[in-house]
Parts: C-alpha cells; sequence; structure tokens
C-alpha cells in the first residue's frame, strides 16, 4: 500500500500547478504553511521592486508620477476579475482595515440606519473598526455567533440593522459563505452588504457581480503574494459611486485632483474612495501577485486548494483523540484555504512545528492554522508537515516550550 | 569679477555638505529642483529595500514580523529628534491626509467645540479633510487668509474655534511660520494645535517640544527622501496620548495586538494612533532617508538651504520686469527651503524648464516652484537653473508650450 509520502509525490507529480512554485524566491528550508499570513515572495517582485526603485524613483524622480498616480485604479482594474468585479469598481489603496473604515462609514450613513452587524468569529481590526462607526453614529455594533447561518443573521436583521460586515472567509475557522445566499439575505432586511475578502482573494472563487455584493475589502498580502504591508484593496458596486461619501476628503478623492480647488467635489469614479498618495514601491507587489494569480487562474487554484487540505485533514485523522479538534468544516464547499486546529497546549504546538521548521501560525486562544497556498505548497510539505506534527503530539515534545505569547505573531 | 557659475563653482567647492551628494542615486542629467515633491534615491536604499525583500520577505516570511511589527514605533524614535520630539512621541504610519483625519478628529473632539481653523492657502488635501471633520463635528472650517500673522489668527479665534491646523511652511508661498508663537497664541484661545511639517522636516529646525505643540504630521517623501508614497509621520505630545481617541479602531492600535480580545482597548502610547499593517518595503526607505539627514544635521542643512535659496534669488534678480514675482519671503528666517515665482505664463515656463532638463514643479493657478535639497543640490545646478530660466523668460521660448495642465503633476 501506498505511503503518505509516496501518495503526496505522485499528487505533486500530477500536478498542473506545480511549475507555479518555481516562480518565487525559495531559498529557505521551511515547510511554509503560513501563506495566510503571509505569502511568499513571487521572484517577479524582486526585479520588478528593484527596477521601481532605480529606473523609477531613482531615475525618472517626479515624472515617475505620470505612471504611478493612477497604479492604484490600474492595479485595480487587474484585480478585478479576480473577485467578479467589473474594471472601474475596485482600487488597491492604503491598508484593509482603513478602507473597511471608509465603506462602513460610508455604507451605514447611506442606510439610513445606526447600527452594524458582524459575527463574533470576524477578525478583531474590523470589529473594532465596525464598532467605533456604529457607536460614533449612535448606534451599536450587533454581534451574531460565530460562523453564522442564515437563520442567525435573519434573527437579527430587524430593520435597525444598515450594514452587515462579515469575512467571506473566516480567519479562525477558515469557514466559507454562501456569497450570493447572504447577501440576499442582508438585502431582503433593507441592508447593505460589505464582505472583507482578506482569506478569500487568490484562494477561493469570488463573484462579487453575481452576488450583488455592494461593498468589499480585502488583503493583497496572503494569496495574492503582495509583500508585507503591501495596500489593501476596495470594492464599490458601480451604482453606489456617487451614492456614498467616505469620510476621509484626502485629495486623491477629488474630482480634480490636481485642480487644488477651494472646494471639496468628489470624484464620481472608484477614485473617490482614495485618499493619499500610494506608497508605490509596496504596490509593485500588489501587480505581480495579481497578474501571477490570474496566470494560474483561480478555478485551478481553487482546486488544487480543496485537494491540499483535504489530504492534511485525511493525514492527521490518526490524530483524533490526541486532543486536537479540527474547527474547520470537513466539506471543502463550505471552506477556504486554511485548516484550524484546536487544542488546548495550542501555543505550544504552534513553537514546537516552528522549531522544526513547520511553519503554521498562532491564534488566540487555542487554534493553530495552516494555510495551503496552492502556488508553491507541495503535497509532499502537507504529508511532511503532518507527520511531523503527529510526531509532537504522540510525544508530547511540544511541552518544553512557553506556554503562552511573548512575541508578537 | 566672479562670473554667476564661478560664484556657484566657489560655493560648491566650500560646501561642507557636498559630500551627501556621493550618498544618492544619480545617473540622469537632471538639474533637479523638486525634491521638495519627491526627494532622491539615497544609495543606502537600493541596498536597504532589496534586503528587506530578499532577505526579509524572501527568507524570513512571517517570521519577519519580529522586527517590522514596531518598525512605525522605531523609525519614529529615529524620526523625532528631527522634529524637536522625544522618543515615543512620533510614528511612522499611513499617509499624511490619513494622519491628519485621526489627529485632527481626535483633537477637534478633545477640545469641546467644533469649529476648525486653517488658512486659505494650506494644502487642499489639508483643507478638505479638516473641512470634513468640522462638519462632520456640526461646526466648520474657518479660513483665514493665506499665511496668516498672529492677528489674522486672533481675529478669529473666537472660542469655537477647538483645534487649528497649519502648514509650517506654504506649500505654495514657501513662507514658514514662527512655530513657538503661533502656538501659543493658539493655546491662548484655548484651541489645540496640529502643525503640518510636510515641508519643513529635514530642511528646517522644528522644535515641537520647544513650541508646546500639541499634534503634528508630516511627509517622508519631500526632504526626508524616502521614496514615491513612502509612509507619514504623526506626532502627539505625551501628555495627551490618553487624552485622546482617534476614530479609526484597527488592531495595530489596541493594546494587545495579538490578543484578539473582544473589546476595544487603545494603547496607552503612541500605537494608539495606528491603524493596520504597515507597508515594511516603503518604510525602509524612511529610515534610511531619516538616518542620512540625522547624520548631515538639520540644522548644517538649514545653512545651506538658506544659501541656496538665497543664491538663487540674487540670480534671479535681473529677471524683476519679465512678469516674474518672487511670493516667497525675502528674509530667510521667514521661508523653507522652496522659492516659488508666479508668473501668467507659468504653466508654459515650467514645461519650457523641465524641456530643458530643469525640473521645478508647477502649482495652480500659475506657482512654478523651485526646491533646494542641501543634501544634494549644489550651487552650480542653482546657477544653471537661474541661466536657462532668465534664458527662457527674456526669448520667450515658453510660449511653444501648452497654456494649461493636460497631465497630472
Amino acid at each position: 500500500m501506498e505511503t503518505l509520502s509516496e501518495h503526496a509525490e505522485r499528487l505533486d507529480t500530477e500536478d498542473q500547478l506545480a511549475h507555479f512554485r518555481d516562480r518565487f524566491f525559495i531559498e529557505d528550508d521551511f515547510i511554509y504553511l503560513d501563506g495566510n499570513s503571509l505569502g511568499r515572495l513571487p521572484l517577479d517582485a524582486v526585479e520588478r521592486i528593484n527596477e521601481t526603485v532605480t529606473a523609477g524613483w531613482g531615475t525618472r524622480l517626479v515624472l515617475g508620477w505620470d505612471t504611478w498616480l493612477d497604479e492604484g485604479a490600474r492595479v485595480g482594474d487587474r484585480l478585478a476579475p479576480l473577485i467578479g468585479a467589473r474594471a472601474g469598481e475596485v482600487a488597491v489603496a492604503d491598508q484593509t482595515s482603513i478602507n473597511l473604515y471608509k465603506l462602513a462609514s460610508a455604507g451605514l450613513a447611506a442606510s439610513g440606519q445606526k447600527n452594524i452587524l458582524t459575527d463574533a468569529g470576524n477578525f478583531p481590526s474590523d470589529r473594532y473598526v465596525l464598532g467605533s462607526i456604529a457607536e460614533a453614529a449612535g448606534g451599536r455594533l450587533v454581534t451574531v455567533p460565530e460562523d453564522p447561518t442564515i437563520a442567525d443573521l435573519e434573527h437579527h436583521l430587524d430593520g435597525t440593522v444598515g450594514l452587515v460586515s462579515l469575512s467571506h472567509v473566516s480567519y479562525r475557522s477558515g469557514a466559507m459563505h454562501d456569497g450570493a445566499q447572504v447577501t440576499a439575505c442582508v438585502h431582503d432586511h433593507g441592508a447593505l452588504m460589505l464582505w472583507d475578502l482578506a482569506h478569500s482573494v487568490g484562494s477561493v472563487p469570488v463573484d462579487l457581480d453575481a452576488w450583488n455584493a455592494d461593498l468589499a475589502v480585502g488583503c493583497t498580502y496572503k494569496y495574492l503574494n503582495a509583500g508585507p504591508g503591501a495596500p489593501g484593496f476596495l470594492y464599490v458596486r458601480k451604482d453606489l459611486h456617487t451614492e456614498l461619501e467616505q469620510p476621509i476628503s484626502g485629495w486623491f478623492g477629488h474630482e480634480d485632483q490636481f485642480g487644488f480647488a477651494d472646494e471639496w467635489t468628489p470624484s464620481r469614479d472608484i477614485r473617490r474612495f482614495l485618499i493619499g498618495t500610494p506608497p508605490v514601491v509596496s504596490m509593485v507587489g500588489v501587480d505581480v501577485g495579481v497578474n501571477l494569480t490570474a496566470e494560474a487562474g483561480v478555478e485551478a487554484i481553487r482546486t488544487k486548494s480543496v485537494a491540499l487540505s483535504s489530504f492534511f485533514i485525511d493525514a492527521i485523522e490518526p490524530l483524533e483523540g490526541e486532543g486536537i479538534e479540527v474547527i474547520t468544516p470537513r466539506d471543502p464547499q463550505l471552506r477556504g484555504s486554511h485548516i484550524t486546529l484546536s487544542h488546548s497546549n495550542g501555543f505550544q504546538i504552534a513553537s514546537a512545528l516552528r522549531d522544526r521548521g513547520v511553519i503554521p501560525d498562532f491564534r488566540e486562544p487555542n487554534l493553530v492554522r495552516f494555510g495551503f497556498t496552492p502556488l508553491y505548497t507541495t503535497f509532499s510539505e502537507v504529508a511532511a508537515a503532518a507527520a511531523i506534527l503527529m510526531e509532537i503530539l504522540t510525544s508530547r515534545s511540544y511541552e518544553s516550550f512557553p506556554t503562552a505569547r511573548t512575541g508578537v505573531t
């Protein structure tokens, strides 16, 4: 009978996306399963960033703005097909929390209501940002249980909720919503829908247009491999552009940015949601990552993602009874591209894995997340990670590691 | 008698900062007088950015966050002495307009008033951002004449103004305020003072501590040479940290960022004013630029800046009568590091200069700005620029250029 590693090797041989791994800068020996936090470095990014620094900044100097100025909208247009959006509906800019702030503030104000709904398992930054917006509006953040069902949402959509914001794929459980169904439910109750696509974009199909979504934000440094702290993106459905007023009236959002008029007149297109000068060097990584993802195709990525995560779940099945719980849905249609294990010694286990060269991440209070990035993760890596995890758990070697967070990630 | 260019050569020979030019990547033939918009590329930045991309992102991957996470506060500490601030009072983050939004919102709310005061010549993005904050608070933006005197300010500080925000050096005229005097006046009238240091930092002495300033923001891609769209910075005087609540409750501002608590508890230090993940690659340029500026010393930079701008004014004196007006104060104590000329054919003149390899910039409606960056601008460049300007004006060769903006900068 085929061993786990033989099985993995066979799957790697059959993998249609295998050659994409060669497009990444890989000089480490890590089994890197944290692309859901920070994606690997594409080789194109090394070259393109260096070119932007020397041939762009260094040589064209201020004249470089001829091309950089609209880069946020241009890269947004290239990103749009990855999330089922149309050209002119997406811009790359700022950080995800800032984009969430802009769109959620604008959406809530336009709704005429004061309350925002999210779920208890949403990313903390989202919960904090949404909460302060609702409070500033004189309302409150209505928090439904983690990974809410349609019934959970309907139960709380009582007419006072003007905006619902959920993560399409949960950073915690990895559970994935049915975007069309949730959006329809939210609309039926008179609210606007704002999706956070941080853990979706580049790993699962997203079709904002088909969902009839209103607003979305997302992150580029996870599955899009755009680099640490690369700008996020925002989506506003075209017919809403002139309906919404975002709170930060920066010059990049002005109808005539260099007209320097006395009056604030917001742009009538997606630039209305921009604020200030984009970080050009960090923006290059977004363009590279988007192009690489588009080249591979989201459908092919999704197919391999499901295969990788299913392989991992099967491989660790012998661990049931070792205190491990897989909190991610077993049905691949209901999850994104990471698998989360819960264990009371989660922090120690994550540390022990890192010590052995396997890089997952840890999330409070006891979650160990394993992210699978189809562009570079191999089945052999997954098999090896599963084997090391089993060894650490059965030997209890994790017990020699600190029991709680002292560092930062 | 010594010619203009001989005089310039002599000054270059005597220039104590001359060797800093060798620290920049200069492969163009421009006479670059637009460092007040985008500073040149330091050689260290080429190396450090490449290292951060390959050895950092590429090799350390998510583990890189051990060092990147606090980079905004760490680089802020290094920047602090350049603006007379103490460690812990400055953070590098986001863009200037976002930082202005955060601090002005927080300051106005803390003041208990609803109106904000600025001047008609403040940078448009500042005016727009401040205006929307005041309106959202139910107040208005009180706009005093450009480059206001103390009397202008006093005339409008009527007790309803909770916050005053001015640019220390005007992007238009180059006029510089007396920071201590203005701050004292504002405080005397019960308002908080927020300085925009975009055109000051790295070119003129700033002493926020001595001025007793409350808040400040600034830009790093001008005289600090941090690169296109590099993050801005913010300053909050230490005793105000816990007094102020900024409106965007992102996870980087939480007291325990990775605790992922349900409740929003803002940090009690400068991180309270952060929001999201910093653009690590773009942040490197800030560190390099700050270090280079500190190495040269702001006092030495200021001395050369005054010499350069004075040299330029003297050199173009023969142009009086050619329709040119120097709108920048003649007294060097009253100006920053750029000189602005007004001419009804300003746009054409800027274009004609660029065509001859002299890079100033143009600002609506008729302003041509010449920025002098002591770290790399030579007196010979200034002499050559003045000679070319004179030639363009006396020959009227500018008349063959388009009369109005069609591009972006």
